[in-house]
Parts: structure tokens; sequence; C-alpha cells
């Protein structure tokens, strides 16, 4: 078996969450080390080269290898990607926005890497999973994330439920997000469906200059009227601790 | 009422997860606002200082006020921070390691600020958490953070159990720390009561030079040995997507 050093290594490298400039957004070390890279696993091309222009004016993108990784990347493909990594060639992964590999492809690269020992490096940067949790005054100790809600309304009615009991009982803050054109149909749900004291957290357009993060009782949102329809929105249950 | 624009915001400062740079580590945006702040609400006065002098070594600790925020805090203290906002006086709030209010005091005081619509900037910088996350190879479209396991062996097993058993069933990722005085007995429990073909991730000094993440069946982990006892750790129990 060769050596581990011998081996490239995996960089997650996050990626902004809108149109902000990377300094604000990037520690000075991800840009570092992600303009180094020639070979990048991509949800999407077009946004890792911006961003990779971002970081850096002159990057010579000409002289990169991209892949996309997203649901439909087959096995056969990802065993490509290793052997770069297992030939020594360090990879960098880019998501659309965020973190790779939360709530978001590029898992299934670093899983299969995990089987070759091949080292993975997370970098920081902004996830609006994590943002809007420090954000809301919600218990930070114990807290689930659920990923996209399901779109049929009755079971989604029955999740959220699900949600506000388990917070009144264990205190954990529930956390889910659903797809820009939904997000008035889970609003609508939470209104209707939850008791008027349940506190509701609504955090939208994350670092972004429109940035609002609220947490009130559902009886106190019933008298907002908000517009969530084409903004990202990460919605909490939750109590104080 | 007065305009919400009068008010003072509070800054969630996320500091370092040890002894390395801010300029690695944390966005240039992060320590141009943290830097702006005189009125602090920390966990502890000295880390807070000495995250302040690392982003600029002539920052005024002198004109500053530092209130120290933790479990022990009572509301009277958090009302008088509260002043202070209603005042229209900014708040940075600074963990001793990571993002403030997850696993962490500081949320009881951004929970308290949203009763009077102050407004809640959360900032950029690394946890441990995600960082483990990211770098497990886990789903990241559903997990659990649980914070710190239980001191009895018996009801430690119970949850360890509860978490491989749901991660079958459900694929959610569950997440986990302790003290680095327990973690030897953690491992222990997790080698000896999981099964042999659940995947275990181990993730410790994460950001620091000595970092290592691993995900490896039980069986594997059984023929390695560790020394987590003295060191930061975050175990992750999870599968691929």
């Amino acid at each position: 078996m060769s050596s581990k050093l011998a081996k490239g290594a995996i960089y997650l490298i996050p990626n902004t969450l809108g149109g902000e400039s990377t300094q604000d957004i990037l520690p000075q070390e991800v840009m570092q080390i992600a303009t180094q890279l020639r070979v990048f696993a991509v949800e999407e091309i077009k946004s890792a080269r911006r961003l990779l222009r971002k970081m850096d004016r002159n990057f010579p993108i000409d002289e990169c290898t991209f892949r996309v990784v997203n649901k439909n990347t087959k096995e056969a493909e990802l065993m490509d990607l290793l052997l770069f990594l297992i030939k020594g060639v360090d990879i960098g992964v880019i998501s659309e926005a965020g973190c790779p590999g939360v709530a978001d492809p590029g898992a299934a690269l670093v899983h299969l890497a995990h089987t070759q020992n091949i080292q993975i490096k997370p970098l920081v940067g902004p996830s609006s999973i994590l943002l809007a949790l420090m954000g809301s005054g919600f218990n930070g100790q114990q807290f689930t994330f659920h990923g996209y809600l399901p779109k049929e309304r009755k079971e989604r009615v029955k999740k959220l439920r699900d949600f506000e009991m388990d917070t009144k009982r264990n205190g954990t803050t529930h956390l889910f997000m659903d797809t820009p054109f939904r997000n008035m149909n889970v609003l609508e749900d939470l209104l209707n469906e939850l008791g008027d004291l349940t506190e509701l957290c609504i955090a939208s357009n994350l670092t972004l200059p429109t940035q609002s993060i609220r947490t009130m009782a559902v009886v106190d949102w019933r008298e907002k009227a908000y517009d969530l329809s084409k903004i990202p929105v990460i919605f909490a249950i939750g109590k104080g601790q």
C-alpha cells in the first residue's frame, strides 16, 4: 500500500450564499487553498468558475479540470475522481452555495474517499443552517436539520406537528427548508397548524444585504405579511434554553 | 416605539477552535466588524480578549465593556445587556471556541433580544459540528446534533444504540461529543456496543495542524489504537447517501 502522504486530499470549499464578495465571507486561507487547486468536483460548473474568478481574477480556469458531481452522478464517475486522488492529485469540491456535503451533493465522493484513506479537509465558510441556528436564539445543544419538507401537504403538516411536539417535550430545535416557490405553502401550514405560542424563526437571504432573522410566537407571525416566495429561507421551530 | 434603526444589533462573532491565526480561519469582514465594537457579552473574558488582540494587536481592550454570559447568568444581567441594545449600542457575543449559540451560551441573550425586535447578525466562522459533518461523508440532508452524551454508562449506551438504529432506518446522521476526559469511555462504548458494519466518523482537533477526520466501519476502528483522551472530538454515526 502506498503511503498516506503520496495521495491527494479532498478540500471541501464553501461557496458564497449569493452575490456577496468572497473577501467578506470566506477566510483568507480558503481562497489561498482553493486557487492552488486544478481539479474540481463541482455541483455546477458555472457557479464554481464564478467563485474561483471572484477569489482571483486571474485564476487559470482553462488549465483546470471540472467534473460535475450531483445526485445523478454514477459510481464509475466517482471512481474516476478517486483515481486522481490515488495518483496524488488534490481535488476541490464546490457546491452551488454554502458548504459541500451539507444538504448538498459532494458527500458521496467524500464517503468513497474514506474507503481509500484519503485525507478530507473541510474548510470554513457560510452555512445557512448554522447561521439560522445561531441567529434564532433557540437551543443549540440539541438540534436537527431535516432538509426539504415533503411536497404533499398532509405529510408536511404531520412533520411540522411532530417537530412542534418534540420541541415542547425535549427542547430540540428543528430546522428545515423548501424550494423558494413552496415557501409560502410552508409558511401557511406553519401559521395554520401550529399552536399560538410555538416559537418560529424565519431566516431569509442569509449573508446578503437583505438578510432577515426573526423569532416570534406563531400568533405574532400571523399579524405579519411576508413574501418569502422567491428567496432562500431556513425555518426553525424551537425554544430558548 | 422607537424605530428599528435606532436600536443596536447583536453580532455573533465566531472564535477560533484553538491556537490558529484569525487571518486563516475568519473572514476579513468578521474581524472588521468585531474590532469596531466596544461592548461584548462573552463566555470567558480571557479568551475573548485574546481573540480581539489576535484580530488587531492595537485593539483598545481597556475602552471596552465585557460582560460574562454563561449558564449561570441570571435574567437580570441579560436585561442589563438588553438596555445597551435598546439605547442603540451594538453588542458582540464571543464564545470560548467556535460559533456563539451552538452548543454554547449566548443563545439566551439572542432569544431575549428577539422579543425587543433587535437585529441579530450571525457571522461566518468555524463550527466543529459542521466541519465534522462535511468531512464525514455522511448524509447532510438529515442530521441531528445531540450535544454532550449522558455521563452514566447505561444511558449513554442506550443513546448510542438509538442513534445506530435510526441511522439504519432513516439514514439520519447523528453527531455528538463529550468532555475530552470521557472521550475514551465513549469510544469504548461505541466499539463494544455497535454493530461491526456501522459506520463511525471520528473528527478530532478540527482546524488545527493535527486535525484528523476518519470514517470507517466499527469493525475497522477496533483494529486501531487511538488516544482521544485530551483532545476535542466530534463523533458521528451515519451512512453514505
